[in-house]
């Protein structure tokens, strides 16, 4: 098991976009980052170090499930004639079920360390929630998640899940904070989404002095985290004489995606040939449909801005299943890394998606999250190209989850009652209605 | 990973209890036994060699996850002050979910090698039906999953995964076989129970001619296969020098419990000093309630009847949360070690199994299924012993299957509304209703 996380940073051709203070319009404080969030994320989310250890604690944590295995998806290979090999990450095996445990450890760690009380993050589905839920119960810290409205109320497994480890789980947007009162005094069925979820996150956070803010995405430190993925990959990999051609990961923020391919960045940046693929929902799809410029990471514009690829920070996403990829925008070194052409991407509508998902249950046993599939048909696309081109490449894809509490999407799928979104006429509309207003 | 699988028969000190066929109160034929089963299966059933080669291609099959970990769970023992160590055997990582899959995956390889185009099963809970189904999916089999009506309606979610995996799955009792029907007819409310899915799958596998019947538990040879479980746990200990001085497993039928504590049979019958503690739950405790007599394994009394411990065939099991353990009676085997005293027996109320889960997963990550509480609840008990008497023994259990879909329950759990049966009124209501029919 790696011992040291990666930090990319120091590796790209220039540094990474920095973050405003809305109020003020200039970069942001170390003072306002340290409010904001521990001291030690505030420092690694700035750190020029190329590696950052982990502190011995944390390692016993990652120990519960790391390493975890890389899986060669033989009767995928079969069943699609590819003379391509195809391999997984099957980050699925951590107690609370995805990658977002790699992270939640190490935040729940600093906080505790540095003497705070409390942590507060936002959830959509209940992914990256479960996870820190778990990790600041094995740290002893109180933890309040603000979890999207719609989910909180029809999914209510990962919820039981967080409860059952000690969290408090709130609906967003809902009464405990001024934002989530003065959204539901216009609206009181609002079905709440990330970026709401992140804007009583920030009001709670600024009226305690004892907590800070943990974030399952988006932030440098976070990506950093999720290195433990590509690491491990790299050395896997070595074991057997392979490198990768293409490295592919779902992304609706970018942690998935940044630690499968950022321990692989230098050997691209050194002209190795490898491939990095972004696969994405068509129905919410920064890096395929949106634009790189300076937005915010929540709903109501009150958090820091960043230059990053946004659907706009009051983009409402409209209902699809891979909740975890239901965001606006993406981490800013993703989309540092998108404009510059080291990462592609490629976006899917979800009939698509939960076929390649259900395939691949049925030929490898595992049933994968719905972001997890997104993954999942850009391999499948990917592996019938080299079908024709004759191409005998290596493809490892990162299993970021699996998706056991999300079997009612697959009902739904198997009883052909799920739709996709008419994705132009929804895009249209959306800017036929900015455009009135 | 073992290459062959142990079979305790020629261990015992005396043969099986005979299956007694019902209609000529003899026992059972060959013609019979492979009329209901495959061949290979029925071969297994009265297999007097202690080692069975297990296919290359199950083994294959197997290597989709095992071996399977034992984990210390260091942090339970710290929590409990014990100088016991705590060892788990880690089923849960099995693309199910649960042990089962170890045996799905060879009586499927068996019925295919065959000939055969389908498979009958029953499933309660959906522990056995999932795993089934997706080995059914990977040798090409047709599989009838006859699921307990009330789990049918009420826990959707296995269901889903078996219809992902290509399963038909029917409620029972339901309108495809006359015993279904006359039972609708009497009772259209009826909820089912395992017993009656066994009675519709052995209606279902005797008038098709292609198809077999396929068990989850009970049989011998289904006992046989999960001794993977201890088989792998022998070697594991092996190679950190320890030998166990607790083997501790919930049992529903016991497939779970004979997978573990059978290849230290020997051992134990050589004097080796072993405690086997099966746990069950005080609502349906044939171990520690029923009595060691003849019954069916059925609801109809129309399949073949054995010596075990039993509460009766007619037994309906009061509406408790782990649904894999609500079963009348217990496998033969299981049934023949306990009367034997080789093992021994507890019973717990489902909120004391709970509790035990719930504080497992708050120090281990890992949420447990109901089932595999039970165990847990056990092994807490022993190690809280072992405090008292100063013991620095080694306890080793079986984390039968994950709770992921159970989370229901936790959730039902965590707010307070999850009840434990009131047994004693309940027993004495049954033998009051008895005595008055």
């Amino acid at each position: 098991m790696p011992r040291r996380w990666y930090n990319v940073v120091p590796a790209l051709s220039r540094a990474p976009e920095k973050y405003i203070d809305t109020e003020t319009g200039k970069p942001i404080t170390q003072e306002y980052i340290e409010r904001l969030w521990t001291k030690s994320m505030a420092a690694q989310e700035f750190s020029l170090e190329r590696w950052i250890s982990i502190p011995q604690q944390v390692l016993e944590a990652y120990s519960m499930w790391r390493p975890t295995p890389l899986i060669r998806a033989v009767a995928l290979e079969r069943y699609l004639d590819t003379p391509a090999q195809i391999w997984f990450k099957y980050e699925a095996t951590s107690p609370t079920g995805s990658h977002k445990l790699n992270s939640a450890l190490a935040q729940a760690y600093y906080a505790k360390r540095e003497g705070h009380s409390r942590l507060v993050t936002d959830t959509g589905a209940g992914q990256w929630g479960s996870a820190l839920a778990l990790a600041c119960q094995l740290y002893g810290l109180d933890l309040t998640v603000f979890m999207v409205r719609a989910s909180y109320h029809q999914k209510p497994y990962r919820r039981y899940l967080m409860q059952t480890y000690g969290a408090t789980v709130v609906p967003s947007p809902g009464p405990m904070t001024q934002f989530g009162r003065n959204t539901l005094a216009v609206n009181p069925n609002h079905p709440g989404s990330e970026a709401t979820a992140v804007t009583e996150s920030l009001e709670t956070v600024r009226a305690d002095e004892s907590a800070r803010m943990a974030v399952g995405a988006f932030s440098n430190h976070c990506l950093l985290h999720q290195t433990m993925i590509g690491l491990e990959v790299r050395e896997q990999l070595a074991m057997i004489n392979s490198e990768p051609d293409y490295l592919v990961a779902s992304v609706g923020c970018g942690s998935n995606m940044a630690g499968l391919v950022t321990p692989f960045m230098e050997d691209k940046l050194n002209g190795v040939d490898i491939q990095m693929l972004a696969v994405e929902p068509d129905a919410c799809a920064p890096l395929t449909r949106g634009e790189y410029r300076l937005d915010f990471a929540d709903a109501a514009g009150k958090g820091p801005g960043v230059y990053t690829y946004t659907l706009g920070h009051d983009f409402v996403p409209p209902p699809i299943h891979a909740g975890g990829l239901r965001y606006h925008g993406c981490a800013p070194l993703i989309g540092q890394m998108r404009h510059e052409n080291i990462i592609d991407a490629v976006a899917y509508p979800q009939t698509q998606v939960f076929d390649a998902g259900k395939t691949f249950a049925r030929l490898q046993g595992f049933l994968p999250a719905p972001e997890t599939c997104h993954a999942i048909r850009g391999v499948i696309d990917l592996a019938n190209e080299c079908a024709e081109k004759k191409r005998a490449a290596t493809i490892v894809f990162s299993y970021s989850g699996h998706g056991l509490l999300d079997l009612e999407a697959y009902g739904r799928y198997n009883a052909g009652e799920l739709r996709d979104v008419e994705v132009e006429m929804f895009f249209s509309e959306l800017k036929t209605k900015a455009a009135t207003v």
